[in-house]
């Protein structure tokens, strides 16, 4: 195996994944895993994050086998990047067209099972494009490998869901720091500032800590006040907040690759209260008791829809709506990662609801329901599955944040 | 129509693209164009900055008719995200799954013919994924709209190719500002400084004009300097320059979201020399003779592999060896835009060296060639096509860039 030649941080998170794969591959039945991309600065397949670390421009192969083998199989100006990312045993560089390397590689492989970047259930294993799929089946006509190819899916599930020690203490990091922004923050709060000029303190906060938000910085932070506030996706809005508001932000950041997403709610006093009225105490601390519930059940084994109901059953017995999306979701290298979700079996989810929940997976609980005439309760907290359990990684908020009257 | 609610310049652009696209629809006789993705945040159907211009989290459906009609199905959550927008006549949400609602939108429909965003020969129109492909089987079973469906590349193809008078003027000044970066930092290069040290002084004049670089800031400048200079896709390394190095950039800006993508040559000096020797001036000069007979064949209608043809017969005939890319691509909102190539028939170019080249398309041209002992002679320049021919966006080098040895 090539010694890496750079020691960056980042080539060391791939390197940690690459040295896992070899037994993924073994414990899936799957003999080489065909990775198949191009031009990944414009159309990227997150696997490459994983398990290259350096982009493409012409059409590329990258092939790991049980026995521990990387190849690549690259256009001859990538040659180089490749090479120097330190991870390939073989990088192979091509003039006119990869299909005579590419033949002639799998051919020496020849593996009885084949996996391939594509997966109905997730993006997170979707790299191959259908255009892509269909070149493949003319580069390897007269061959039998793409009628053996199944999907890579479940690799890509164990590498990106199983975390190390490391990952784990990162994103116990991130979340750390994510509480820390909203406590300074909090005391800067007042009736009258809009979605907006609160995703602004939080940016500020992120910027003066110099880390990037988790996801596309027109939604991280994002904030909703009141009872018409848009739904959980909108960008911040110029709504100023109101006396009697529920207000909740939804935020990461990214600490040495690693996110944290993270929501917690605040309630803005009218003149003359001192405590949030009784229908939003009632729905804060249902969300309280739903996240306790969810975690309680959250064990290696237990299916994922299985988790989803504890919490939204709790929610529905209480009389509130269900919420319309899952309860939450893993988190790592990116702010949804992983594959399986707890979600219920919704068509939308497919296969994701039953996957059974791993040892090392780091997951989201997140439920949500709205308050009448006050807005929206939702508080997200981060936990990672360990043998006897869950455990943690944020801070939960057992209490609604008050934001007094300013009083002039 | 809705009315756009953001007047935002991104807003504007696509509602003009948006507006081209009923005629384009009927040119290429496809009644419907689908797009169908998810999570674009993190796997990018590059169409969706040209049509929807914001993310989508769940399956989501862009409908798009020759009627003008355009009709989004989006998970409830996005919503509010896509109606802000002002682009879509009808925006649907869904909760459980897209398969009803997409069914309904495309029964009501009914298209005789059906163009999916999927395409063999570019990522610029495949953002459809294999795994969404099957997807899409699965939903539209029994329906015959998937056996209808044929790649949406022509029409994307039409749309990004075909460059609006703004468009070219936004081209035009990315060029002019590219050159004068160029024109700055000239005077600060010296035998000593590595390729990361030029690469920071460029970016350096790129930040003091507050313009983000046209791809990836790894490589956007890209800087080669002597002999042993890796291919053109590789990241600046500390390589010093030495006297007698032919050293060569590759950098673009984006300016209102447009692209430049310009390459330049510089000679650096030895002790005594006055000017370049000949081997290089012959070497920067055949370059030059390049471009122009490939500026003077690029004509509406000529194929994008016999314009590549007549730059690689010139440098080959004076001995040289053939440059192992094509000779241009199309240039727009990303640094590779458009479809058509100027290419050789190579197996990985496919059907892109095939098409004929059409008015209002920019190409670059930067054909190269190696200087033994010396470096690379190769220059990029960016034209647009014409009525009559083409017309020059960037001031083309004719000399090469001298650095004088320091005098201590």
């Amino acid at each position: 195996m090539t010694a890496a030649t750079s020691a960056s941080h980042t080539n060391d998170l791939i390197e940690q994944k690459l040295e896992q794969l070899p037994a993924i591959l073994n414990e899936k039945a799957i003999d080489v895993w065909l990775v198949f991309v191009r031009e990944s600065e414009t159309l990227h397949d997150p696997t490459l994050d994983t398990l290259v670390g350096a982009n493409v421009t012409w059409q590329s192969a990258f092939l790991f086998n049980t026995k521990g083998q990387r190849i690549a199989i690259v256009g001859s100006l990538d040659v180089a990047r490749i090479e120097r990312t330190g991870h390939f045993t073989q990088v192979i560089g091509y003039g006119e067209g990869i299909g005579n390397d590419l033949r002639r590689i799998l051919g020496d492989l020849d593996p009885p099972s084949l996996a391939l970047n594509y997966s109905t259930e997730t993006e997170l294993a979707d790299g191959l494009t259908h255009g892509m799929y269909l070149l493949l089946q003319r580069l390897l006509e007269g061959t039998p490998y793409v009628a053996r190819a199944v999907s890579s899916q479940p690799i890509v599930a164990a590498l990106r869901g199983r975390k190390s020690a490391f990952e784990i203490a990162q994103i116990r990091t991130a979340c750390t720091i994510t509480q820390e922004i909203f406590d300074a923050v909090t005391p800067k709060l007042a009736v009258g500032l809009t979605e907006q000029d609160v995703a602004q303190l939080l940016r500020a906060e992120m910027d003066a800590r110099k880390l990037p938000p988790a996801w596309d910085p027109n939604h991280c932070p994002a904030v909703f006040t009141g009872p018409d506030s848009a739904g959980a996706h909108a960008d911040p809005t110029d709504t100023p907040i109101e006396p009697g508001h529920v207000m909740n932000v939804d935020m990461g950041v990214k600490v040495g690759g690693y996110c944290s997403d993270m929501q917690r709610t605040w309630y803005f006093l009218k003149p003359g209260e001192t405590s949030a009225p009784a229908a939003v105490v009632r729905g804060f601390e249902t969300i309280v008791e739903a996240i306790e519930a969810a975690g309680r059940m959250l064990k290696p084994g237990v299916l994922g829809h299985e988790i989803d109901a504890v919490a939204r059953g709790l929610i529905t017995g209480k009389g509130y709506p269900e919420y319309n999306h899952g309860l939450g979701h893993q988190v790592g290298q990116a702010a949804h990662d992983g594959i399986g979700l707890l979600c219920p079996q919704w068509e939308r989810y497919g296969e994701r609801a039953l996957l059974p929940v791993e040892v090392g997976q780091v997951y989201t609980i997140e439920p949500r329901l709205p308050i009448e005439g006050h807005g929206i309760a939702t508080m997200e907290e981060i936990v990672v599955v360990t043998d006897r359990g869950c455990e943690y990684l944020s801070e939960p908020q057992k209490e609604i944040y008050l934001v007094p009257e300013l009083v002039s």
